[in-house]
């Protein structure tokens, strides 16, 4: 198996849940998306949708999308458990981690890649630099729902550690880099984060 | 079991998965959205992020979000199996999934509620009504991309009909009802779309 690395929250949401599991990524390969490796051939060839990070198998199959890959990684090694020992355990983390991601990952990330990333992404994909204030608040306005939720709990699923802990700390540790830290009014959600950067996988 | 159902796309997509399946939905009880029923405290103790539909277990436990309600579906009962009978089909399947939703479910979604839905969603959301052009272009740049892919094949999945087609059939079904509907110049996504009108599931 070979791992395509490269900086950005995907790759490392993927390397936060490799070093929770004591999963160690094979064949960790850089690929330097800033001078755009990921978009030239040989890389399209294996990702056609050219995103970071994925994972190659060992029959040539390439497997692209982070919550796709975390999830084969639970299932070459189910433990840890950070998805769920039952159905209905993985099936209350899948929602969670579905609720995090279009309510706080997906407008972060669009509204980065619409203002402070426009330079790398503008001839990468179609923008719109009006609407980056507006997704930012979208990403807020989500981040205040789960301050609600996780009231009284520590973990985004409650009583366990999760993926979807794991993919929400890695864009938000981005955010924090980006210009669209937590609000520190979000109580539950800073302390969460604070939480989760002191484990040690937070510098995976 | 109970399912909690409604109008649009989302139920419409465990509905076909159901039937695809073979699966009979539990108890289906019809929620009205457009008197906001879904919003109300009733509601929203079962789901606080207010979104159809949503499966409660016997157990009381309730599981949302589309994709994790198939999710659970396929592990209730694996035959036909729309997601995968590997570990590799399975991540396979799942990446195919989140493709086709960020690229295009995600923006048609969003195009229509800054447009044509934003009577509905102004008060249940953050609205920018300026950017649904762009949101609702995003979504055919990411048919444009999924028609590439696709060429030469007649599923999203190579070689299989998927939980991808699923999800893809549902939204695509309802772009075509509000004014998104695939550009006819998109030959393969085109035929792609008439083969899954003309499966039994299709009107699910």
């Amino acid at each position: 198996m070979k791992f395509y690395n490269s900086i950005g929250p995907n790759p490392k949401l993927v390397r936060v849940f490799a070093a929770e599991k004591g999963f160690e990524l094979p064949n960790v390969q850089e690929v330097d998306i800033m001078v755009g490796e990921n978009r030239q051939a040989e890389y399209m060839a294996k990702n056609p949708a050219a995103g970071m990070p994925s994972l190659e198998l060992d029959d040539g199959q390439v497997i692209a999308e982070t919550i796709a890959i975390c999830e084969l990684i639970e299932e070459l090694q189910p433990e840890p458990a950070l998805i769920g020992t039952t159905a209905a355990e993985r099936a209350e983390t899948r929602m969670w981690v579905r609720r995090v991601e279009w309510k706080i990952m997906a407008p972060l990330t669009d509204g980065f890649r619409n203002a402070e990333g426009s330079a790398l992404f503008k001839d990468r994909m179609r923008l719109m630099p009006e609407a980056s204030d507006w997704l930012k608040s979208c990403a807020q306005d989500g981040l205040s729902w789960l301050d609600e939720q996780i009231a009284g709990r520590d973990t985004i699923v409650p009583g366990r550690f999760s993926l979807a802990d794991v993919a929400l700390f890695a864009f938000a540790d981005f955010g924090a880099q980006v210009g669209q830290p937590i609000d520190a009014e979000l109580k539950n959600v800073t302390a969460w984060f604070e939480k989760a950067k002191g484990r040690p996988s937070a510098g995976a």
